[in-house]
């Protein structure tokens, strides 16, 4: 009735043109077909499929006492997530019997129900730079936005947070880097930095690296170079993939300019029969993160930045992994001499993962340009002041007790355990890091990677219940093992994840051998 | 030194092949046009574009004393978003212009700097369904995930929260929705249920009404049908868009039953031309949304049902908007008898916008076959425990006050109020609502809508100016003016709100009449 109340109200003083009657079956079939149609063409009028009705309005109905108990069982729990809960990525029945059922978290370790300690050995997802105990002044940010003013749409109002964060941004940023456009994932801020690049210079090619990730939405998926790619069904045009400087399948030289010198030849061979002229932007991780923890030559970069120049493309740097110290700098392109991109995009680190908040960060000329045009870029939750407060408690907190001086002071020991795992085992094929951004390469017996970036093994299987049993996290992808653990993690607690991580070893290097 | 180290730890145990060193630019030379060559052929070994570096290491530097100060002035607030913020979709110095700094909120109201109240009527970006004053037992909620378990990645680890709020979502969804997969925005949820949608059928086309808005990603804009999709470049195929049964230009004929026949015929001839087996889905806003809350025909939507059943394709109803009372019932497709989707959408009203979060719904034919297979969608913020806190105590609440029946009750008012803007206002050629969700067409002189979807005109800039005079804000999208208030709104609100309207029509009504 309510519906239909709804119709009714056509409360428009316009009325429909004339008093004409619907046009019956049989009428229509006159018109068609008699002899003072002009049409001689008859179409199917009533070939619909019938309509099979189903409940829609029935629903199980709340159990209000169970929702409003305090605690619930471990197995109300785990039939709960069973029979609700669609993890992402993988297979789900998969996903759900390797996950931990967490109670609680403390520093950089997470409990089960049963009070097992696990060490968070990639921080989340490289995103809970602070841990899992959040700071008091973040805490009592978030409180005070959420009492003050929860959420405004950002095109109507502006917030005072939002204001004190840009600002707090663009005195963090180097060189021209002002202007700051915000959004809730680091997919959409990658997604937001392809339309503004496009917009901005009215080309629309962007290229990549193929070894990469930039996020789960089309066009972040779409410029991402691992598998996960591969989910995107090829419906999207206008991406360009750059064979990466460190492929997987043969070296580019025998030493590093030669490895330079080639695969930035590669990349300008690209751009020339791509079409300069047809190219937006190049989108990389200055040091690529979750498709292997590799350091890209500075000459390299360079030469980007270069081409860049040369040709008009603006240079998209994702910070997503790297941005507020999670390498040892606070933005992963200050290792590169001279190198500033024109934008920036940023995410996880920005808040410590404690809540969703994005962004888009460039410089004044393209500042400058979306002044005066749109960006066609836009979403509810952009600047959210709660996010806001979030990541401006999170900034300041970072700043004062010089987290990014940490990360360096720390990042020897991680050097040092991971030189041990190289040595002794021989499931380890090679290990890197920068700052806390790095990880290991898993090999088989004939010492090359135990399987590429899309497959599984039973050894892996085994090396990561090995993992579990001796209560340590982490990602994996493909035989890239992630050594990212919270950026607030102490030498005693690196130790001590090495040393997990050697047990585990022990079962894989056992595994190679006899397979 | 940092950057020099993190290279040289290559600590790796295979070698580099050979001592070999690198080939000379006058070495490559000869092997390439020297008799031994079997080649012939010379590239441009060094037509690089020369490197000019930029300062990437310094900074403005914090200003610790401003940003830790509690209050900053208001022209503080204002240079700062001046200098350092971009806005979503249109050109930032317009919108920065026309923007309210607010500074708190309370009930339906928010506050600017110098006090001035401003009545919230479009709720946000119609998402904060609860206004502007976060209840008690949310607040709890959020600050007590944050306390416990602020994050956790959730391809690893389970928390609580995730179990219990999918449980409730169960418990609140029609017929066989049983699983959840969760996001952050709107944006990602159509993203995400594009995905699934392909990967379930193997099929890629998907189909989506031309008056309707579904995100602001690539693939979420793309499916959109206003002019916000120009802006994705057209660098996607696969979107098929449905003549809207709602056309701009035109009327499928004089009655509702010749309308829903020759709409429904032209999807069916647009099925068929497409080709059935091609096509994923179809996605669409039952009650359409941002592009002016039409309610759908009841015979449309069931037909829309059967053509999906007839040729295997998924119903995907996107309720980010409609979901959890706006327009009367629980969800939006609840108000066509007998059709159930197989998966809906959901963001905005499901945390009231107090925190980000969003997901999809589906059946079980579709949860149960990405048990086994994978979903090839993800997202760091998937579950975010304390976004997942926001929404489990969000949806207690509204279940506890009704807000369902809340809306019900005062959709009289907002019809009653809406009429009387019609019968007085030249300038308003249509008003309808579902529950709370509405709004009105403006018209020009000659009793057409003033302006299409893209366009502006100066009487609207007036009408907008008046509107912010009078205190009130309010989206309007082309010649669409929302009346979509927070659904805590009482009548007597609703009343304040029409009478706002009413004087700001005043403005407009006269400028139509002079042009």
């Amino acid at each position: 009735m309510m519906r239909s109340q709804a119709l009714k109200i056509a409360l428009g003083r316009t009325s429909r043109p004339g008093g004409q009657v619907g046009i019956s079956h049989s009428m229509r079939r006159q018109l068609a077909t008699g002899s003072g149609s002009t049409l001689g063409y008859e179409p199917n009028y009533s070939h619909m499929p019938k309509f099979e009705p189903k409940d829609n309005q029935s629903t199980p109905g709340v159990d209000t006492a169970l929702h409003e108990s305090s605690s619930w069982s471990t197995d109300a729990l785990n039939t709960a997530i069973r029979d609700h809960s669609v993890f992402t990525w993988g297979p789900s029945d998969a996903i759900r019997k390797s996950c931990v059922l967490a109670k609680r978290a403390e520093g950089v370790y997470i409990y089960d129900q049963d009070d097992k300690q696990y060490l968070d050995w990639c921080a989340g997802a490289v995103c809970s730079n602070l841990g899992h105990s959040v700071p008091a002044e973040i805490q009592h940010a978030i409180q005070k936005q959420v009492q003050e003013l929860p959420f405004v749409y950002g095109d109507f109002y502006v917030s005072e947070i939002r204001a004190r964060l840009c600002h707090l941004l663009a005195q963090i940023s180097p060189g021209s880097i002002n202007g700051f456009l915000f959004a809730s994932s680091g997919s959409e801020a990658n997604e937001a930095a392809i339309r503004l690049a496009r917009r901005y210079t009215g080309r629309h090619k962007i290229m990549s690296r193929s070894r990469s990730y930039h996020g789960g939405t089309s066009s972040a998926l779409g410029i991402t170079g691992d598998p996960r790619t591969w989910a995107v069904d090829a419906t999207i045009s206008g991406f360009v993939k750059i064979i990466d400087p460190f492929p997987f399948t043969f070296d580019w030289g025998s030493n590093e300019e030669e490895m330079v010198e080639r695969s930035l030849g590669a990349l300008h061979h690209q751009i020339l029969t791509e079409g300069p002229q047809q190219i937006a932007a190049i989108v990389l991780e200055s040091i690529t993160g979750a498709n292997g923890w590799m350091m890209t030559p500075p000459a390299y970069m360079q030469g980007v930045r270069a081409l860049c120049d040369e040709y008009g493309i603006l240079l998209v740097c994702d910070e997503v992994m790297t941005g507020f110290g999670r390498s040892g700098r606070m933005f992963g392109f200050q290792h590169f001499d001279g190198v500033l991109p024109d934008m920036y995009t940023f995410a996880k680190g920005t808040t410590a993962a404690f809540l969703p908040l994005s962004g888009v960060a460039m410089q004044d000329h393209v500042f400058d340009y979306f002044r005066e045009n749109p960006t066609g870029y836009g979403s509810t939750y952009s600047a959210h002041p709660v996010c806001c407060a979030a990541a401006y408690a999170t900034l300041q907190h970072i700043l004062q007790i010089d987290l990014v001086e940490h990360v360096r002071s720390v990042e020897p020991v991680m050097k040092a355990g991971l030189e041990r795992l190289v040595a002794k085992h021989p499931s380890v094929k090679a290990a890197r890091t920068t700052g806390l951004g790095g990880g290991f390469d898993l090999a088989g017996k004939d010492g090359n990677f135990l399987i590429w970036m899309h497959e599984t093994s039973p050894g892996l299987a085994l090396f990561k219940q090995a993992m579990m049993d001796n209560g340590l996290v982490t990602l994996i992808r493909g035989h890239h093992v992630h050594c990212t653990p919270p950026l607030i993690i102490t030498a005693e607690e690196i130790e001590e994840g090495i040393e997990k991580l050697d047990k585990s070893l022990d079962v894989l290097d056992e595994w190679i051998m006899a397979n």
